[in-house]
């Protein structure tokens, strides 16, 4: 059995265990107070081209869109997300449980747009009955593997600004958006397009780790408490920082995001060679080829793979998902199996 | 510099390093779902002797209180804990943040007793106006180091059975109260004492981890719901199972833990011998001397470590925490100096 | 300027207003202890025909819904409603802000049936990352002026029982429910049906007042310390007791709602007579007829209504609600304008 | 039996009555946009002398609490109260349940004064792993009968401008406060005191009713939309603004407060002309006197009070609280049973 069924199968980057066991015994402070959360905050606000951003490594991701959301909003206020967005579905209630509402939109392909946003903006507006939306939630790459270009995002970025809303990105994958063939964003442009947002980690090489990134001034003051409140704050926090240390020493994490992105165009590619459908038309790490479901024993077989959704009666949309750690011999057999399955 | 701040300032027992480095790139599943966290649960079942308890492994001491207090509580359930307690005073009001009371009481050496919590109980009793206290906390170790025998135990079950109330362990330093010279409980009692505890190895060797233990059949149906709204289910749960796996294996954990003590019960010794006063009087990894103000200076050239309070208008409460990675040279150099600073 | 913007415009019934006189001076606990509160607890249940409910009065509908979910959800369970839910909608995150997701579904006629609930159950089902569905709200009448039949709801119940669902009913307007002329079902039915549910008064007759039934026997213990801690007990309680204890005197309540739904159904009948579209067919105390854009401002110079949506480019739906004070004449008047307005 | 029990036993002055009567078929709007509510508040902005505050209507104490400080603190800040505070011990944790601490001081006389609060501050400053304390919540007059000289409440104004401090008054006993012989403040002094306080109706003649004052610009914004939140926004709000015109008439409200201390002094002298000791010095609505046990059934056979607490073995404090409605031949008849009682 191999396994396509995440990006989180296996454990860290190898120089990323070089770098935790030569470490090891140095004594530092705790919680985020160490040379070491110093030292990755410089080198990430140098690669983000900004000395103005308050920097803060916590373990997850749903640890860090509950703290960083939980921060920025008044308790009438509200948050905007697809209704595929991770906090929507995936993280049992989390942002309702402290206390806010999370309005979902169906989205088709995971990403919002400005029509999108502005109904659900009007159909509030005025009637202090009703929360207010406040926060608006993206998550790049999205969760069915679609990425936001430039314009999509300044689209987003300046209709925020026309309507008070605050714009913050889920970068669980962000390493797979900006290494995918689709991109034109840099890590230079996002400080310009975002309130706040997060660098996964997690699932691009590190064992855990995101760096949550805030950029407007309004929403840094006292931003550690929450993450104590939350039960965010790391003890022996130098071990997230010296992922990022290494991640971000020669393009480590995009090099890794851009091999787990290029196992998945083959993959793509070879669902299309075989004649099966996609579902989404996606560039980055996760595939979701539309599967005969007399085919599905066979790849339940010899493969890991999430079931997304039914298609219609005779057909599933199952989920592969590569990783930093997906090796292309794997790849390869996979293409030959799902053109022998169909024979 | 040498630091007695906390015991986590260093990294992970290098046992646990190789663990970690020879299961990295094993595939396994996430969130606690992988082989490795199955295994675990099965040692620390055999170790608490009980077959029947529900295990979950999280990142932080923290948020095992948060996601265990809040699930177990109903909204108007209040949790009783020393003024000390650690869920009272440092963890930036996380308990209340799930909208839930925490009735405090003033202890002097950090421990609850059964005429302690009496009183709340009495107070609260029958007025629907008030609270109902329902979850008595403690630490054990303790937050100023004092260790529960298993008389002081019993009496608190007794009276918990008897009045309907939850009791629960901070296990943080769980390790530091089972190896104290004045401990007489052993794993294999934990599960007759409380309704639920956590056992911590962030402290005892480990990078992170605790692992919560639901020993009351009430208290666990659907508590991995909880652990994933509050963000702390680990998406590479194997590295936490792995450490535990490690720390349990040829009792290394209580092995570490007997260190710190040991250490710390050379510096106690030490201050004795040189003349000090301590303000309580610890058997495990934490020591409280009071030091002349005059002299604070010259520990502070020298050492790390955490001022605790103002003892009178001439003397200095300050906190001397080891670890399982304390060396004893810097013990005994930390004892000379004692006496020296004081000539 | 006549309103027939909502069912609370005016005060409470005259008979109400003598019950409150006469009973002014009279000295009693408060807090729902008091002797009025324990006789309206009777009346109710003598009329539901069931001796072991619970009841609690609350002054209003938004704290019912508050105390009574809050209450009976655990903190990973969430709340099924339609999309125009009150809750959903109008009550400004209420139910979020207690820490709930609030799963909504768009319905056509405002009313749930068993299979939009089930596909709701199934998309999360076994999914612990997810939420547990487990309380269905339904308004009656609905939030669009229309009435659930007895075997909708029998449907509803058996399904809840099937699936460990809880069934609550949102009761603000459950007098116009029962008195519409598509209504069979009775008061003696609710306890059959429901977990829980509110008798609401403030739009029937009452300055305020709502009197929450709890059948479920697992949803009754300490139910007074949620009322409490959401701010929602009373003081003078008897002065809700009073209100109720007149309504359901000589079937007092039924009348005015049975007047309020006549009044109701003669502008139904002017609007349909006078050419107009409905946009729903309702036989409670609120119409929504579609009105031509260039026709607006007539109305809107003699009657305070509601805009309820856009139907189209050049339409609109307008809500006509009204109450147990709507005059005959003002009716028939508006009958006549609708008509004038066309010509 | 007599009842001494509290303020709220009667219903309402009958002036206020007549007015709802009087007004009762009026349409209007609700949810505090009818002209009643605006009539109000000008009324009230006129007694206060302050043209720039705003003034929301509500039912009742607690919930005026709950919407004002649930919407004036940020996640990790805290409350600083009384330990007999109503927010801390009688309201079944509903600041808590918000997700804010409340800090408790033990205070002798109910009071808060600069020493105690700056005691907190300082155990909490600079630690970013414990909450902030943001407001500091009183009751004048407090819930053991003592008020606040002018010169208090300035010290404690200062002290908040001097450390980022709110200042919050629980209004609920205003009234009685501000007739007590011992009191030199003014309505007029209030808006030049506080950051937000709430003006107590219901315990000064009306049936229900608190006006939350926000003096305060930064605590404005939006704050209806937390009243709707907290299910606090009343649909016939007409209903409470009318009861405020009513008492803020020939200075209605202090004269129903003064009748209701002035019965208070009467039985205060009564105690210690019949030598009972007294557990607090009173100058409001509330009497402490100190009984010996084997005279408490003969109290209760002919009064209703409420048992505060035991003073010692022999003795217990009872209270006796009078209110606009308690009758001068019913005090009488007390002083001269007191008296009897000894014999």
């Amino acid at each position: 059995m191999y396994s396509f069924q995440n990006d989180y199968s296996e454990g860290a980057h190898p120089r990323i265990l070089k770098a935790l066991v030569e470490s090891n015994l140095v004594q530092t402070e705790g919680y985020g107070l160490d040379p070491y959360s110093q030292q990755a905050t410089e080198i990430l606000k140098q690669r983000l081209g900004n000395q103005n951003v308050d920097i803060h490594f916590l373990m997850g991701g749903t640890q860090a869109n509950i703290v960083a959301l939980s921060a920025f909003l008044k308790p009438y206020e509200a948050v905007i997300s697809t209704h595929e967005g991770h906090i929507y579905t995936h993280e049992a209630g989390s942002i309702e449980a402290t206390g806010h509402k999370v309005i979902s939109i169906y989205s088709q392909n995971g990403k919002l747009d400005v029509q999108m946003i502005d109904k659900v903006v009007k159909e509030h507006h005025g009637d202090d009955h009703m929360v207010i939306p406040r926060l608006v939630y993206i998550s790049n790459s999205t969760e069915l593997g679609t990425n936001y270009t430039k314009q999509e995002l300044v689209a987003l970025r300046e209709y925020c600004n026309a309507h008070d809303l605050l714009l913050y990105m889920d970068g669980a994958r962000l390493g797979a958006a900006l290494t995918s063939t689709r991109n034109d964003v840099a890590f230079a442009d996002l400080c310009n397009l975002f309130d706040a947002f997060y660098i996964g980690a997690t699932k691009t090489g590190a064992f855990n780790g995101e760096a949550v990134v805030i950029v407007n001034d309004s929403l840094k003051p006292n931003f550690r408490r929450n993450i104590r409140q939350h039960g965010a704050m790391v003890a022996k926090s130098k071990t997230i920082a010296i992922q990022f240390i290494e991640l971000f020493k020669d393009e480590l994490y995009l090099k890794l995001a851009s091999h787990s992105n290029k196992m998945s165009a083959m993959i793509k590619q070879g669902f299309i060679d075989a004649g099966y459908s996609l579902f989404i038309d996606s560039f980055t790490n996760q595939q979701f080829p539309i599967i005969p479901n007399q085919l599905l024993a066979k790849f339940d077989e010899k493969y890991l793979t999430s079931i997304w959704c039914p298609y219609d009666e005779n057909h599933t949309v199952i989920r592969f998902v590569t990783s930093w750690a997906t090796k292309e011999a794997n790849v390869l057999e996979l293409i030959e199996d799902m053109k022998k399955f169909k024979e």
